[in-house]
């Protein structure tokens, strides 16, 4: 997934796509949000409703509607046409716990790669309805106002989020400590909602682990596009291929900072 | 803190006067949401702003010009008359960590007590605009809409949320886990919205240590006129002497079930 040529430019009609697909999937998780649905664990024991698949459903119709020659990889219903030059990366439900009981910090993922690379990215909260959008070259805006990072030159003044600390398994939660131990305020329970503060400018960290493709492709752009980076813990791009591991920072300062936490063999 | 008289029915200029207090906090939170404040470290270490100091003298003075005569207990500036028969209880912002990283998971707790007893609880998120009051005999409302608990007969069904593993202190820690072992759904980073989520049906059990009066009096009410129950760790009405260890259910079986895996010293 390391981009070794420059992406062409992100055509506008693509964007616009990406738009309706949020709009899509957002007008089917409030008609479930806060209301008594059926909960099925998954294979990996992690919940889904309804809500997640019909909301993943409709944005994979509308792909297919209006670019058949696209591809699709979806967190439920799987992939098709992986290989085609553009494709579409969806989570309907980033955060089902954080759905299934009533709390709007969950959010809809749309990644756009071409050939593999991660040129659009969308968090789409359909409660609070803030959507975050970050397209190659044109920068992340929130809910039509342009973003940026903030400055944060040591790793001591950070602000760090996590979802929830049952995601750091083996070495990954020594290695998830050193780092919660040196910065300035440390919380879970953020879901991706946390990616679309630090592109804000009101989060320093996000430290996570367990990840796949759908969960963290999406915020790749918004964070790059509003000055920030994303990468694993090695500090190198996280693809198709990640083990799942992802430290997003908004200052390059604060990230080599904590990739160093994360590394300490200590 | 315990009841022994029946209360006597909250007058409704009180019930008004509540709405008032939280739309005028709300006003000066939003003033404040997702800007760049400046954050001062309390003697307990943890963060306070302008917007808490604001909110919570608008509060104060709102008392004092309707009701010269009833007391205050407040988070940021102390108390007042303490001892009058009608005693206000504000916590501006509860979740300050949340209110400055942009994450509108915090909220306006106030809470009027009945000589010594929570007669009246608002929970105010300004932000996504969801106002909890409960009023003792008088059911709880979410933006006006009547809620009640849900069932939970067992706690291996429940969902529980706490705010943050950092608050369980000492033996508070191996308690806290013996319960969260137990239950299906166990999640971090919810401030006082967790109990809103719990009165509304959509969360089981909040467990909580290290809590102030401000922070749980509030709750009370909402919880219990929504069919749920509130106690400390011991089973008793929590009051102004308690230690802080809360547990709030939907269901008293589910209630029960927690306590007993928070006390057993095994």
């Amino acid at each position: 997934m390391t981009q070794t040529v420059p992406s062409p430019t992100v055509p506008a009609a693509f964007v616009s796509l990406a738009h309706q697909l949020a709009d899509a999937a957002g007008a089917v998780i409030r008609q479930y949000f806060r209301t008594p649905v059926a909960i099925d664990d998954k294979a990996d024991e992690s919940p889904v409703t309804i809500a997640d698949r019909q909301a993943e459903q409709v944005m994979r119709d509308l792909v297919q509607a209006n670019f058949p020659d696209h591809g699709i990889i979806g967190e439920e219903h799987g992939s098709l046409n992986g290989e085609a030059e553009w494709v579409w990366v969806f989570d309907p439900i980033d955060g089902t716990k954080a759905f299934i009981t009533g709390k709007p910090s969950f959010g809809t993922l749309i990644c756009l790669l071409h050939r593999g690379t991660p040129v659009l990215g969308v968090l789409d909260q359909p409660i609070t309805r803030e959507r975050w959008i970050g397209v190659d070259g044109q920068g992340t805006t929130l809910n039509g106002a342009p973003l940026r990072v903030r400055a944060c030159d040591a790793v001591e003044k950070a602000a760090l989020y996590s979802t929830d600390p049952s995601m750091f398994k083996g070495d990954a939660w020594p290695a998830y400590q050193r780092l919660a131990e040196t910065v300035k305020l440390r919380r879970f329970g953020s879901d991706c909602y946390a990616y679309g503060l630090l592109a804000a400018g009101f989060v320093d960290l996000v430290c996570e682990a367990d990840l796949k493709l759908y969960d963290f492709a999406a915020l790749i752009p918004i964070i790059r596009e509003a000055g920030g980076l994303v990468t694993d813990w090695q500090g190198q791009a996280p693809g198709i291929g990640s083990d799942g591991r992802i430290l997003a920072a908004g200052d390059a300062r604060c990230h080599a900072q904590a990739l160093a936490r994360l590394q300490d063999a200590g």
